[in-house]
């Protein structure tokens, strides 16, 4: 199944929906897929016998799928060729933890597919790219062995960390440049784990203008999406609509020689397979003081 | 005025209200602090002329004054002696960045005054205190400039930021050994910035079984609450309810010589001048394994 939140230009308010071909059928009676999630198995199930009538999904405007109620949590360096291009570009000797690297982005970074990124070029300078397949907690939980860890996923989708890298860099901690407004795209829908099959066998890809960038499997990650959740969950409960980034491939803008960094209209693409393509344009406004 | 969040033996719901003396007046009609918080101005002066009988204060339950809508925003090494005693003890060579170095707690990571802290052995061995001034927002805002940011500030509370420091220590993002449940000790109350004056001039203490672990004033922070706010709303929306974590001053276990750490038992407070006292007895598990 592939769980939408959708408007359209006679309904402007969003509203949770299930896409079934070309249309999508709204899920009557819910707010958000925010709720959808939280619901138990049973009453989710129940929930989807409550469909309205088709609405086709040509002209429709799709939102983020939904929006957690705490920050979304990310894996850095999770591929090892990214990992090796970023020590390389900082000139630093490569250490690799032997368990993940955690951090965050607040959920008002979030925004949805085809959304403009509006970003200042006050606060950075170096706005950089990062494709992501994202997890979406299903079930409550707490210390989950790796070996079930996967049942408590609801879903993936595409996730774009995008990087303020002079901001990341300012401190020894990340948040600061991975936290800013619009800086994390997600979607276009969320896929249920059925149509996945293993989480591990996913290539993903991003595109600038059309040229890919970056470009891996999933097969590469260094941890697993099962192993992600097992060690996030040890001592940490996870709720239902929680999401998780599992870290992004090599490729990315910083690490080119010479870097490259977003500039003003270009278009971001985040592809996954069998989830889609998360597209975005990239509005960046002239930094204070900049002559123009 | 200080607002709690709070319980009685006879209505175990906990909900909204105002301290009067030794009573609690309850804010009718509101479910949280939260939605309080979220009210304008003035829907928020109408809110508060709605209170309910008062409830004598001895025998509620006090809860933590709010949950966000997101991760706890946390300032790291923001008083000078603490970041020298640490760079001291990871025998480093003491780097201060020129801007508020910023990491974040889940909310699930948060509990209330008086509450048991129930941590694991086996998660971490090494449970540390951080007794810190937190800032609620109570505007949403953006690009905050340092002259004004205290208006955004709706109140001040007492918060522990609980850390286990080998999880902290075990990749370079410290998020992982900040947000474990139970780790985030919030209240025992909001106490509005009339009632505080400047936030600048607070004694902050940390004492565990009674004895003084931590003790400086909010006068010797490297930067204010002011900076903090202007610096982290920087391309990022700042909500009502929003929690900023300020810094901990010098005195935390891992940086004594013995380094020391939380034990079953220990019972902690933190104490801030104009606020108040928050304490938490801890409770930690034998690790998996452990000889018994």
């Amino acid at each position: 199944m592939r769980f939408v939140f959708f408007s359209t230009p006679s309904s402007e308010r969003a509203r949770p929906g299930l896409i079934d071909g070309e249309t999508i059928r709204p899920i009557e009676g819910l707010a958000s897929l925010d709720e959808l999630v939280k619901l138990d198995p049973a009453a989710r199930t129940a929930a989807l016998t409550r469909l309205g009538e088709p609405v086709g999904l040509a002209g429709t405007t799709l939102h983020a799928p939904l929006y957690p109620h705490k920050n979304v949590f990310c894996v850095g360096r999770n591929y090892l060729a990214h990992a090796e291009e970023g020590a390389r570009a900082l000139g630093k000797e490569l250490e690799l933890p032997s368990v993940p690297t955690f951090f965050t982005k607040a959920p008002t970074s979030i925004t949805g597919p085809d959304a403009t990124l509006d970003l200042s070029g006050t606060v950075s300078q170096k706005y950089d790219w990062e494709a992501e397949l994202a997890v979406v907690i299903g079930t409550r939980c707490k210390d989950v062995p790796e070996e079930s860890a996967l049942d408590v996923v609801f879903g993936y989708t595409c996730l774009n960390d995008v990087s303020a890298r002079d901001k990341q860099r300012a401190t020894t901690q990340w948040f600061a440049g991975k936290t800013l407004d619009d800086t994390c795209p997600l979607g276009p829908w969320l896929v249920t784990p059925d149509e996945i099959g293993d989480p591990q066998k996913l290539d993903v890809s991003l595109r600038v203008n059309g040229e890919t960038k970056q470009h891996a499997s999933t097969a590469v990650m260094i941890f697993s999406v099962a192993r992600i959740i097992a060690e996030l969950s040890q001592g940490t409960t996870l709720e239902p609509g929680d999401v998780i980034a599992t870290g992004t491939p090599e490729g990315v803008g910083f690490a080119r020689n010479p870097p490259e960094f977003l500039k003003d209209g270009d278009v971001m693409e985040v592809e996954i397979q069998k989830i889609g393509v998360l597209r975005n344009p990239v509005k960046i406004s002239a930094p204070v003081g900049a002559l123009t």
